[in-house]
């Protein structure tokens, strides 16, 4: 039996993710296809359009096998901690190949760029530094570093997203010395960011996201399979509304005015004062968007304080998140669902794990599973009524999606 | 100029109210009445039906000269830092006599109950203890110690609330060594707590704020003055709804769901591990009455869970509180409205006045104001869209309120 893994969030899957993960199947040859998927919350730092059960239903009926939730304390980080955080679940899984979709399309360029990266680390850092004090984040300031450095002109392109994801995993698998291989997939069509639908099939998630904000789900029926447009239409009959950072900005805004200033320092991710510049906002800002306006700035990017906006939301606190970034290992494996190949899968697999398999939250403590806890309670606040008790039923009680 | 005091919370000012103050003036003989009102919160742990500029607004159409804002770190707290708080306001406004309401109705039982336990202070005490012991509440206990105690038949019933109230006025004005004198009127009719209308003309605050819960401002015109209706109508047209605990709930709830134990645990009033019992009541309670109808025991009084869950709400630490406790001094007076009469008054006093008198907050800082500012934060978080912006340019912006 051959295993592939693949990281995703599918908020939610579509036609792109379909592509790619029967792309991953012929590429690989893989039996078993494991997605590890972020839960409630995602790298953006927005709450999932859809529940995490929801997602991982249409993960199933698409052709995955085995869904393991991606964390809290990684599913919300720069890429460097996401994929150390992915891969060692993966890895611990016993995942033969992790397969991701990149721009480049071709494996050699990520290793190629690890080697060089690794021989000129310090210079590389040291760029690094000089970009982020002319006023860039780190990101951009990362890739201008790399680009200045390097000058083979068949090298890695990392200002583009899933490249620099792609490295990360790359670079973890090296670290991690997990036994696992990477393969990637050129991405087609519709870029990470687009924001348009250019095709009519294949739109980017963002795209498919935007356009449900305000219209139904019918809107996207022809850019995602149909397992996904009846899990969307479901939840759009009992909750009417896509979950989203409108329906939890109102807390955000009491917590930010709420707290003291030894409680917002002592969050994930506040430095340099930028807490006060939150506080501030929230104080005007009557919407999430008008309150992301207000703080933006060119020292950070849109992506790094709608992270440090959630984990004040979720009072996620740098002691927390501390073991996250210094550990390598996979803390748990918590099953969201499965087929029956991935039934039998963990069968054979289950007595080589060497952390526990995790089907019901409340039989299994967790530093990380309790912080996964709070952020559902969380996520649960933005729905109403009888759709929360809903998602908190299955949160805690409902044994893993069998399919 | 004769000057008599008030300690109010006019929640809303009714014709009860308006007896008293007429009462209030004929027994003392003075010219200018000045009322300590407490703020957005009040003793019993509940947000204000109508904001604090409405209700002083009523005041001063009702015959007060001058409202002076009582801090929320003495307004939502037990009747003895409630009255050495307010006594303290009133002391330094050089008011001549604090008139108050009781269900005695003479002076001479609160000062004879003073000396009387006084007397027996260690004996009264470890009978209060006694009878917290078996499971009684606070207030509970300390009547039932006083009756054990006493034997003389005319002596002050300390399980009636305005008698508990008064002799906490009486004693605050002995330990601060004020001048000032006091003087009690005897409450007829309406008991503070009775929810029903059993008089065409005086009903209690309680059953009229009940009243506004379910029906329009025209349902208790008979039982308050008009510029009260007319300030009650005026609300409700920009609000469609009073203010209340139903506004605020879902921000407590996510704050329990959120909250550490370590900052649980610090918040004024938590004892005992109550927080967790608040915690698990969150969690499956989807508005405030089922949220309080959980952690009710016999043990607390509803009004002390109620204070409690608005600490933990408005993130009110025991830190902050100490120097309430502590400390037997007016921090300052904050200026809320005025007559003309009120005026004169004022300018005849103010170069003798040892606190700042504050008319704008934005103009004076102290760690009370600070807490003030932020209660008054979550207070218009209760409020929607302009309502909300009308209330904050209110308490941010507008000098006091002049007749």
């Amino acid at each position: 039996m051959k295993t592939a893994g693949v990281v995703v969030e599918y908020n939610p899957f579509h036609n792109g993710h379909l592509y790619h993960l029967e792309e991953t199947k012929k590429a690989t040859g893989a039996d078993i296809v494991v997605a590890v998927m972020s839960g409630s919350f995602l790298q953006r730092g927005e709450p999932a359009l859809v529940d995490k059960w929801s997602r991982t239903s249409m993960a199933l009926q698409n052709g995955v096998d085995i869904v393991i939730e991606l964390p809290y304390v990684y599913s919300t980080q720069k890429a460097e901690i996401f994929a150390k955080g992915a891969v060692s679940l993966l890895s611990e899984m016993g995942v033969d190949e992790l397969c991701f979709g990149s721009e480049a399309g071709r494996i050699e360029d990520f290793r190629k760029t690890m080697a060089f990266i690794k021989e000129n680390e310090k210079r590389y850092n040291d760029q690094i530094q000089l970009y982020m004090n002319e006023g860039n984040s780190y990101p951009k300031s990362a890739s201008l570093a790399f680009q200045s450095l390097q000058d083979h002109e068949d090298v890695l392109d990392l200002s583009l997203p899933n490249n620099i994801l792609g490295y990360q995993y790359v670079k973890a698998i090296d670290e991690l010395r997990s036994p696992m291989e990477a393969q990637t997939i050129l991405r087609t069509k519709a870029g990470y960011h687009d924001e348009d639908f250019q095709d009519k099939k294949i739109a980017s998630a963002t795209a498919i996201r935007k356009k449900l904000v305000n219209d139904e789900p019918k809107s996207v029926k022809s850019y995602v399979p149909d397992p996904t447009f009846n899990e969307l239409k479901h939840f759009y009959q009992s909750h009417s509304t896509f979950h989203g950072w409108h329906r939890l900005y109102p807390l955000l805004q009491y917590k930010l005015v709420t707290s003291s200033q030894s409680e917002l320092k002592a969050i994930y991710e506040a430095e340099e004062g930028l807490e006060n510049r939150l506080v501030s906002a929230a104080k005007h800002s009557n919407d999430f968007l008008t309150f992301m306006e207000a703080i933006k700035t060119k020292r950070y990017t849109w992506t790094r304080l709608q992270r440090f906006a959630l984990h004040i939301l979720t009072n996620t606190r740098k002691d927390e998140m501390r073991p996250a970034l210094e550990g390598s290992e996979a803390p748990y494996l918590r099953l969201l669902g499965m087929s029956s190949g991935g039934r039998k899968y963990l069968n054979k697999i289950k007595s080589s794990l060497t952390v526990p398999l995790v089907a019901n939250v409340n039989q299994f403590d967790h530093p990380f599973l309790s912080i996964e806890k709070r952020v559902s309670e969380v996520y649960a606040l933005g729905f109403e009524g009888e759709a929360k008790e809903e998602f908190l039923k299955k949160e805690y009680q409902t044994s893993p999606i069998i399919l």
